[in-house]
């Protein structure tokens, strides 16, 4: 089954280079982007900026292909590439929750970007902690690891 | 630019009409679902088991056309619908997090179901508090809201 999505803006970062970029939002701290999103969709932004953190849902248009066992940032085991957060997935869907500082007209100025420059937008949702906060039982491969986002940087290996 | 995406899989819940459904996972506590995922992507699985809570991505494939402005099933208001988690957007790309209960080769079951019956997956991601968890600042239209989502079900407003 098929499904066809438009681009409804873009997100733009200072990030030029799959390589050397934040490994998730949590290690972009304050690093500001922008989205523009499409003109003709401006009035659904009404009421966002009520929202502090918003959801990007976005398309990781320069990931091609993918293997079903790949080794994630965070480590040097292959994993199944749905426990991990890699780019390069049978859908190439990223996710960010980034923070929303202004909205002017179509132009969203926000915080905390660790996608690719110009990356194709494809849905906002506000986070909602009531609905998207959870308290597991279980962390996965990750739970082990020591994990200082802030010093850790991506390197070659999706490129 | 068009994006084209394929179905991964299939999420099969209790739900067989829009209407009387939970509203977020948070509202569909223990919900037994299931999801087939295709055959060939299985070893994309390993590791998975590991997390308790798992991030779901789908298309709303029952939901067509969208309107700017909508009233949430939370709200009687109208919001812009990038403020709002109504299932009919520019594109219609549902986000859940159920809790993952066991893997069977191909087959994850599931709880906190809260989609419509055999509505097609996209993507799955761990979910890591790590990563997930945001303390926000500003909580929208969704803040002065008394909300026990165990006792709020979906009507016809987005038939």
């Amino acid at each position: 089954m098929k499904i066809i999505f438009k681009s409804i803006g873009t997100i733009y970062t200072p990030y030029k280079s799959k390589e050397n970029m934040p490994i998730q939002p949590k290690g972009a701290k304050d690093v500001k982007g922008k989205i523009i999103l499409d003109k003709n969709l401006e009035k659904g932004l009404d009421d966002l900026i009520g929202f502090s953190h918003i959801i990007l849902i976005y398309y990781f248009d320069k990931s091609f292909g993918f293997n079903l066992k790949t080794k994630p940032f965070l480590d040097e085991t292959k994993r199944g590439v749905f426990s991990t957060r890699a780019p390069k997935r049978p859908n190439n869907i990223g996710l960010s929750v980034v923070e929303l500082i202004d909205i002017n007209e179509n132009i969203l100025f926000v915080k905390n970007v660790d996608m690719l420059d110009e990356t194709p937008l494809l849905d906002i949702k506000p986070y909602i902690p009531k609905f998207d906060v959870y308290s597991t039982k279980r962390n996965g491969w990750i739970n082990q690891k020591i994990i200082d986002l802030n010093t850790i940087k991506s390197d070659n290996r999706f490129s």
